[in-house]
């Protein structure tokens, strides 16, 4: 069986659609347990379905605002991130599934679970949804400002292991973000990424991508150092913030009116609230000694019960330990 | 008198737009007089006044395509682009108003114009459209992919002085791009910077800048690393692009037919073709000895006499020398 631990308590509207995101994620993954951290007479008034499921009382809550996510985690032992986290070390639980604060599980995931040996530097990877409607891995949205080519090439690899046995792609295409797209363009670091990646097997390494097709890519991961994958989703987020801005401006005035607001409810609506920086959904964080998944600070009990879904597949297919194999090579 | 080269031939719909929008921005300005640079015969097929505009034939063309925009410019001696730049360098023109191709008009600038002593390396500043209507400068575009922290204040400096004197800002603030708000926040060369500006009486440091206000950022000029600007405009264009077409399917279709077309001509329509990076408009080349403003390649007559318009104000206002006493002090 799959054993999964569970933020209850991290979240918006936790842990009402924590909790219902788990009942669902148990229907649909048969050989899934849960532990789900958290207040008990809390989860029990949503808790209608028991069937693999157990409660662990957690005490305190680590705040969503907090400014310094390592003195959260250590003066919050028990809370439901930090047990769930430290319930991954002693081996209880394969995974951890949480929407809590990002930076508080990055720093947490390190402190109380570890590195994996083959990873040198851990990273955090959102995907990124594109015009088509898909998805692309970035790298590396936040943890490591500054990185050698090596590092990098460690990140893509796992990216690519992940895309393979999670997303079912054959051989991942990954792209370098790049200000050109021929090669020797960039500054010394991505010359020498272009240089490494165009030699690895691990991947298909397609070249630079210039961000003017940060929605339509034409990979499967596209990377860059911490800093410049951190500025491209907030760039990212920021474009799509102010252009529905205008677009509210433009369409809910004149004879637009009422038709306008259907459109901003549609498909735009839902791809604006995707693109978070604040609030990554679906990421997950490479380089532990086991599974970490951010759910989106807003998910409902559906969006929540997918973050389940993707550590489970992560757990079944065994992605931690063919990223060790690979590596070790 | 204001003496401004025209580039005639560079531009998507040269020289019909380019000599149209020279004798709009001749009725505007009338302390201006223009050198029209191009073919004499093509100019004199649009050209229906002549006051205070002078031709002077050229002889070839620089390609929009050139990958090579050292060679462009050098293998193109008497191309209207060159010759205008040259225009300069004699002392004959104040500045040049060019649609051409950007990368061959900054190295053009470089080879035929040279630095400004007071500056150590130029930059290419574009202006961003905001939400509100309004924009700011972005630094640096693409001139330097490695800088130090004093080239920076120079730079800003220079988009300070340019925000007071041509676009009448009295106190101009300026923002560094990073990854957070707090200071201390990102690489080292960030860090330095944020010091550096915070102890300056050269304009109103407003600190960190997150991507995430890329489109309403509170500043009047927003500042990074020649490669993270670059990356920065580049993810713009791309956001916008992606919106757009996600836009395009949903309002083209079913019940919102034309109303979504009606949508997409208007106001989105415009501020996604002022977000070109292949095709910057209304920006400034700084750190040359001489006024260098590159209107966007797609520019109408009235969009060209508007780059006319600037360069005429750059030089009325003394903009240069006041750059250069400043820096001096």
């Amino acid at each position: 069986m799959i054993k999964l631990a569970i933020d209850a308590m991290g979240g918006d509207y936790a842990p009402k659609e924590q909790v219902e995101g788990a009942m669902l994620a148990i229907k649909a993954n048969p050989d899934v347990v849960l532990t789900l951290y958290g207040d008990e007479a809390e989860i029990r008034k949503y808790l209608t379905n028991e069937e693999r499921i157990t409660i662990v009382q957690s005490e305190g809550t680590i705040d969503m605002g907090e400014k310094d996510p390592i003195r959260a985690i250590r003066s919050n032992r028990n809370s439901s991130m930090a047990l769930a986290l430290s319930s991954v070390r002693s081996g209880d639980n394969d995974g951890v599934v949480s929407s809590g604060a990002t930076q508080a599980l990055i720093a947490g995931s390190h402190i109380l679970i570890g590195r994996l040996k083959a990873m040198k530097r851990t990273a955090i990877a959102p995907l990124i949804p594109t015009v088509d409607g898909g998805s692309y891995i970035l790298l590396d949205a936040g943890g490591n400002l500054t990185i050698t080519a090596e590092y990098m090439l460690m990140q893509a690899t796992f990216a690519a292991i992940y895309a393979k046995e999670v997303q079912g792609i054959k051989k991942p295409k990954v792209g370098l973000i790049n200000i050109g797209t021929e090669p020797g363009k960039g500054r010394d670091l991505d010359k020498e990424v272009f240089e490494l990646f165009s030699k690895t097997d691990y991947f298909d390494f397609i070249g630079n991508v210039e961000p003017k097709e940060v929605l339509d890519p034409g990979c499967d991961v596209l990377i860059s150092d911490g800093f410049t994958a951190n500025i491209v989703m907030k760039c990212i987020e920021g474009t799509a913030k102010g252009l529905g801005k205008i677009l509210k401006q433009e369409i809910t005035k004149g004879i637009f009116g009422k038709i306008g607001s259907l459109i901003l409810k549609g498909r735009l609506g839902k791809f604006k609230s995707r693109l978070s920086a604040e609030d990554i959904g679906g990421a997950m964080i490479y380089g532990l000694r086991g599974v970490v998944v951010k759910a989106q600070g807003s998910s409902k009990a559906y969006g929540f019960s997918r973050g389940i879904h993707q550590a489970a597949t992560i757990v079944r297919n065994d992605v931690l330990n063919k990223v060790q194999q690979t590596l070790k090579q």
